[in-house]
């Protein structure tokens, strides 16, 4: 299947974001769509988190770090 | 002067974010003027955040952080 072009990332802070949660996801080797279930997300919002193209809110960053069991730090820390 | 009552905080993430967010203003001694100018957000805006009247999003979290001299991580550690 060809990948659309999309959208670009909003920031580098968003782009590191979503790589995390990402990287995250893959470690507990869920699907896009297992993860937005969990963080009660819809997938499409998902796909957009995780490619950087979403200036994600405070709570949606919680449900998403509760749903990869992690703190919320971790997916943070460092960004500028 | 009398404070109007005001809006309630969205959540307890949100009230303690910007708890965090004003004990270490409190800490820089720093007034709210001071630190949203830092910041590059409106005081208005920045006195809603420390009420955790904001559901506030990453770019804001980041200005914050940067403006406060700390960690984002340090701002959102623990927030459930």
């Amino acid at each position: 299947m060809v990948r659309p072009a999309g959208k670009p990332p909003l920031s580098s802070a968003t782009a590191e974001f979503g790589a995390r949660v990402r990287a995250r996801r893959h470690e507990l080797a869920l699907s896009q769509e297992a993860l937005a279930d969990r963080s009660e997300l819809h997938w499409t919002y998902f796909g957009q988190v995780e490619r950087g193209q979403v200036n994600i809110s405070l709570h949606n960053i919680l449900k998403i770090a509760d749903a990869l069991e992690v703190d919320p730090a971790d997916l943070v820390t460092g960004l500028k």
